[in-house]
């Protein structure tokens, strides 16, 4: 039998007390499957009486990550400690460049300084593993990184928040407004006492970055993504979605175009009868359309201890497996060289850091797509007349009108004098659409603003 | 740079063709996100005429298969002959025992020979990889042996067979007779002339018995396994199911129960808002319940070249990766050492083959959970209370009865003097099913034989 693997984690939060106790039970399974056992030697986070209901007694303690990440007795640096500064950033540097191979669920980390860890991994000839930094459970790093390694990905989109997609869920299935469902949300943990970076589309986005650099080989970087958020859904939306045939969901999309990679994250018409659109809840899923193939869809749970904790094992168990393949033929020969025993692939994005190219911000006037706008029409003669026109001007062609009163009390109050008027147009740019809904503005036949949600083919 | 990495295609149908196609158009990518080239540098076929639409010039030919297993100038030989028997089996052990990583596209033949295979492969430290036996694109595979390396599964099951979901498919939205709609998908290229194959549920169950092996570290056996088609579906049972809120696939399930592991595949009642109820057409889809976490389903292309091919050539680029990994470790210590250059995971089914457990066919009259009935009973009076009576009697709980007249053509002609019933049964044990029905059947209550489908939670 080879050398256990040994593995040290720091941050003892939910995923990392889910991990102890995961690896804990599923020890005998571990070591069939990796060829050696997996052994959690040292941990480290900030206090050290809170029960966290896993034994730690076997375990190593260090107060300071970079410490452990440093330990000459590890072979393998989980890193749970989250935020995308230090001491998580240095810590995984450190490991790194002690020639260690690093396992981290750091969405914020690896959105920031992804490429520049991931060259540091190459160059130790370690790796660098965050399966579950997206998606939770869902193995979509792996599917990208090696499950789709010979096709050319002209689309990825996902549903990658579940605190987003379960407020859309309750909003659509209870007719509640926002608000309501967003203190539900947090009612069940499934949202923070201070949501922004859940529902503003911050989270989606890190997570979006990660993906995108895995299908395109473009360098991950948050800030070439577009983001809007779902705190302006209403329920009339969700409802004209229903009648139109669609549903919305917060959707983070990465998309080949003829002016390159358009990274964008905001609520989105999806075809009712669509793989992603039976997403509901908290649960995470992840589209793909790769050359030739019909679009492949993973569904799962996006987050929770367990979900995390099973993609970070998954993580470990790769580098245990890899590295027992080399233990194997070549220990032996190797073992006094004083070079690392890994055997591992050492490309963390799928492609060598050196190749993978720069990617720009989303012009979104640019974005060629259909687009759901809901206007607050003045209900007097020409209204109709005037927004034809304004459309028209823009070339914009209108798949369909919907004039419809609230009966049912999930649209706003209907107001004296106005009426609300859904219109689907057809791929049309979207400068072209600002500019109408601009000169609608002018034009005085409207009170409030047009809700404008981009459609997205599917 | 690294080596390219040799491969040798056998068998050169729609398959063959399309992996030819995608490595030349992805020849830039490929090396990329693997570190080396791949090259194709060796073909077989039977004919070497046929126009197949790809250029074969720089390839040598090869007339027979095993020939190219044992060629000195290959690293990778790749199966698409298909068959369980030879030359498929005598050209992979070939392959494997001259020290050659192996990926087949063939469940047939791991389904019968999958455990010696593996064996052979363990020994000789190559790979077998297998991603195009099962889902097609779908890496399920892979997501079984790596990504859920640390899970304890509960239950897998999925849609396996595309041709079999056309027809329930079109059956049930087109409320069209089974015959009918094996003949609209023979006419569509989705059946074959003879179907009993696919319809009959045995395609299903070879490549269950591969997922089971994978999933529960059982010996692949598809002797193992209980089968039952689709061709006894009928329009009013499609029509009940979607009254009940259900829907009808034919799905392989390998589940744990206290008695071992049941492996069958069979039509299913699943419920219709589920994910994999979604899943209509040709598409596949698989979902696995593990310890602790929500359900994960991947849903993608289930057969097809190309869809094919990319599994395929995931897999070729795993041994591409891993060799690579080893080679910039270690090539310089090892090249003069004789032994293959290969550094990869040895374990097909993602545990040593001696200790993969045996398994026994299900015992089927064992098998609990709940039932849906359809009988056609006499229209007299003490029918209904003969059927419950014997219902009763096997201590069997009903959770619904419908009973109703065909008025929209899409049952049965009604009979005279005979009325549909359906029964919805909460868990019970088949045995006691079948024994209800024995009974039911001697008190002559009702015409023809009972109508039965196994509903699976979900």
């Amino acid at each position: 039998m080879s050398q256990p693997l040994r593995v040290g984690v720091a941050g003892l939060g939910t995923v990392g007390a889910a991990l102890i106790a995961q690896v804990a039970r599923q020890r005998e399974q571990l070591a069939a499957r990796c060829g050696r056992s997996i052994e959690i030697v040292a941990v480290c986070a900030r206090s050290r009486v809170k029960n966290r209901g896993v034994d730690l007694k076997a375990m190593k303690w260090f107060s300071d990550p970079v410490a452990l990440a440093r330990a000459p007795d590890i072979d393998v640096f989980v890193e749970l400690i989250g935020g995308a500064g230090d001491p998580a950033k240095s810590a995984v540097a450190a490991a790194l460049d002690a020639g260690k191979s690093v396992v981290t669920a750091n969405k914020a980390l690896l959105a920031k300084h992804g490429v520049k860890l991931a060259a540091l991994a190459e160059k130790r000839h370690v790796a660098l593993n965050f399966e579950a930094a997206v998606g939770g459970a869902i193995p979509i790093v792996k599917t990208l990184r090696e499950g789709l390694a010979g096709n050319a990905i002209d689309r990825i989109y996902g549903i990658l928040n579940g605190t987003c997609n379960y407020i859309l869920t309750r909003m659509e299935q209870d007719k509640m407004a926002f608000a309501e469902c967003l203190k539900e949300a947090q009612r069940l943990g499934y949202a923070e006492a201070d949501p922004t970076f859940d529902i503003e589309g911050h989270d989606t986005a890190q997570k979006l970055s990660i993906l995108a650099s895995l299908a395109f080989g473009s360098k991950v970087d948050q800030r070439a993504i577009y983001v809007e958020g779902i705190s302006s859904i209403a329920p009339a939306d969700l409802a004209a979605a229903d009648e139109l045939g669609y549903r919305v969901k917060l959707l983070g999309v990465a998309v080949k175009t003829p002016i390159g990679i358009e990274q964008r994250v905001h609520p989105t018409m999806v075809r009712k009868d669509s793989a992603i659109a039976q997403v509901m809840g908290v649960t995470n899923a992840v589209t793909v359309d790769a050359d030739g193939i019909n679009p492949l869809t993973l569904v799962g749970p996006g987050a929770g201890g367990t979900a995390t904790a099973s993609a970070v094992l998954s993580d470990i168990g790769d580098v245990a497996r890899t590295q027992v393949g080399y233990t194997r033929l070549a220990h032996d020969r190797l073992q006094n060289s004083g070079k690392p025993e890994f055997c591992v692939r050492t490309e963390p994005f799928g492609r060598p850091t050196a190749r993978l190219t720069s990617v720009r911000k989303a012009p979104m006037q640019r974005h060629a797509g259909g687009y759901y706008i809901r206007l607050q029409a003045r209900d007097k003669p020409g209204t109709a007349a005037t927004i034809a026109k304004r459309l028209a001007q823009q070339d914009i062609s209108l798949e369909s009108i919907v004039q419809r009163h609230a009966k049912d009390g999930s649209g706003p109050a209907p107001k004296i004098g106005s009426v609300p008027v859904i219109l689907i147009t057809y791929a049309t740019s979207e400068d072209a659409v600002r500019k109408a809904l601009a000169a609608v503005g002018r034009d005085r036949v409207i009170s409030g603003r047009p809700q404008v949600i981009r459609i997205e083919k599917n």
